[in-house]
């Protein structure tokens, strides 16, 4: 146990130590001898306006220094940090909880929206929208405890692979990504999670593949009440959505769990999802840094854009960094 | 900027003499010289039982031994780390801004809830509830944008005085219950409020006062927007109210916010609305400590009790720990 209070004398002793040796290593270490923190980055102005960034805001009496409390940096999940198409991660989830239901109870098979998924009637979601996704996500997300939901998702990451990339889901997370969450943690940011998936999914395997704990994880998140559950309290899922979290709730997310305007955000081009809380940490007084990752190396991942070119768009007029996965990173995953 | 990889060799060097030095500081430390980590408890078996729960759950190796990420304590607020008598700060807080809305618009006068307030007409409270408190919540909480209510609560903790107590309200938190709070951070636990005032409200003195850092504190909230105010983009806050956290609401705020069931949890005795997060805290598989705080010390703080003695009568059924504090606190304030 750690009593907090060392006696006096040992402490003194142990600081001085302690300032000697740090001093000697400091002054001992030419600074181009310092290893490049994200090695999967290609040398350019991206990557330099990122290391100058992490250099300004934690250069101690420096013009943009920002104390370690507000150093708070957010990540979109799908297309941020990881592989969305052709769908994302968690849609196959979803695939695969419903061709579970659909063995134990094959009267399922006919009822919507169980039917469109099995049949990949995509018309179906165009239809009927967001109110056919949460139909569909309370449907086999819901009716059984936290611990079980969470066995359920870690079951699916452990045992089945991307279809199109042939690796784990948990292998379709960007390395240059990881690179730079590592970088930000080593300069004492909080690195966070806000996305459009829902937290309990992301929980799961946040800590293990990003190294972001649960407590880090904004998502979109159906509703729970206390239960006892075989004797034990426990935290019970209901069949219906408590919040989307997308556009413009993503900074309210941000506000409700954090409550400090992010230093830095990231998102990515395909449905304008980002730009809100893009946005949101521009208006941040002092500096700030949002970076937009554009899908555009069909080689290595996926190609595409949005209809309207929205976020790039924003990217033009708010000043973002837009990151090109094709010119800006040597490797997509590890 | 700590580009996270020193060069091998100096690492290698610094990491052999750091491992001799805190060898030899740990050597040379005779056990009995620890300085006492709760000054302000007396000894005792509440006391001993604290000591006996961090050291048994942060031994190496030991069989209660609780890794660093499942170290969460959750604190409620009022009644247990600051004074709730005879009504939780918040409210002075409340009537301090019905004052200054009604000096701006004397119409108020006239108006409930408003009316209530300035006559102090606590039936009116007790005839319309839980809808009469929300009401007087988002009309003195609301329609602002969170710097402005931020700024708001700051002028109000840093201008006024707690009635009875004749002290600043930030100086009505319990000394025993913040060197708690050092001695688990010490110990490398997470210490998060969970209490039924409102996060935004919290967030604002509960870093100064507590050491807890905004993004942990986890409260009742009203609705809010992402919206343009004055060409900024901020968060706006709406008349309504979004979450009330209570009593079974409180299980279910601490999955929302953690995902991680708590190894301590605090409560106090007034209006046995802690009993359901001490209890998914004591179903926690493997170790857990839950502290009841009673209120029986009239001279030095308040003496109250619960009407059916529903939260002793917990403590007594699932083995909650309970703190007098006349018995088991030296001082209660600073």
């Amino acid at each position: 146990m750690n009593t907090s209070t060392w006696p006096e004398p040992y402490l003194r002793a142990a600081s001085r130590t302690l300032l000697f040796l740090m001093t000697a290593i400091v002054v001992a270490l030419p600074l181009h001898a310092q290893t490049d923190p994200l090695p999967s980055w290609k040398e350019g102005p991206v990557k330099q306006t990122i290391i100058d960034f992490v250099q300004r805001v934690t250069a101690e009496g420096g013009r943009d220094f920002v104390p370690v409390e507000e150093r708070i940096a957010v990540f979109d999940n799908d297309g941020t940090l990881w592989t969305e198409k052709p769908v994302p991660n968690e849609v196959y989830f979803v695939q695969s909880r419903v061709k579970e239901m659909v063995a134990r109870d094959p009267s399922l098979r006919k009822r919507q929206p169980f039917r469109a998924v099995l049949e990949r009637d995509e018309g179906y979601f165009q239809r009927h929208g967001a109110q056919a996704i949460a139909e569909l996500v309370t449907a086999t997300h819901a009716n059984m405890t936290q611990e079980q939901f969470a066995s359920e998702a870690r079951r699916f990451l452990d045992t089945q692979r991307h279809p199109k990339l042939g690796r784990p889901y948990t292998a379709t997370a960007y390395q240059p990504m990881l690179e730079l969450l590592a970088l930000l943690r080593a300069n004492r940011f909080q690195t966070w999670i806000c996305s459009g998936g829902t937290t309990d999914f992301m929980r799961v395997f946040s800590s293990q593949v990003y190294g972001i704990p649960p407590e880090q994880v904004i998502g979109s998140s159906i509703k729970r009440e206390f239960r006892v559950v075989s004797g034990m309290r426990t935290i019970w899922r209901l069949p219906a959505m408590e919040s989307v979290n997308d556009r413009e709730t993503k900074p309210v997310g941000i506000d409700r769990h954090i409550g400090i305007r992010p230093l830095l955000v990231a998102g990515n081009v395909l449905s304008d999802g980002d730009i809100a809380m893009m946005e949101y940490s521009k208006s941040r007084p002092g500096a700030s840094l949002q970076l937009l990752i554009n899908h555009d190396d069909a080689e290595r991942e996926f190609a595409y854009r949005e209809r309207d070119n929205a976020s790039l768009g924003a990217a033009g007029q708010y000043g973002f960094t837009v990151v090109s996965m094709k010119n800006d990173w040597k490797r997509i995953f590890r």
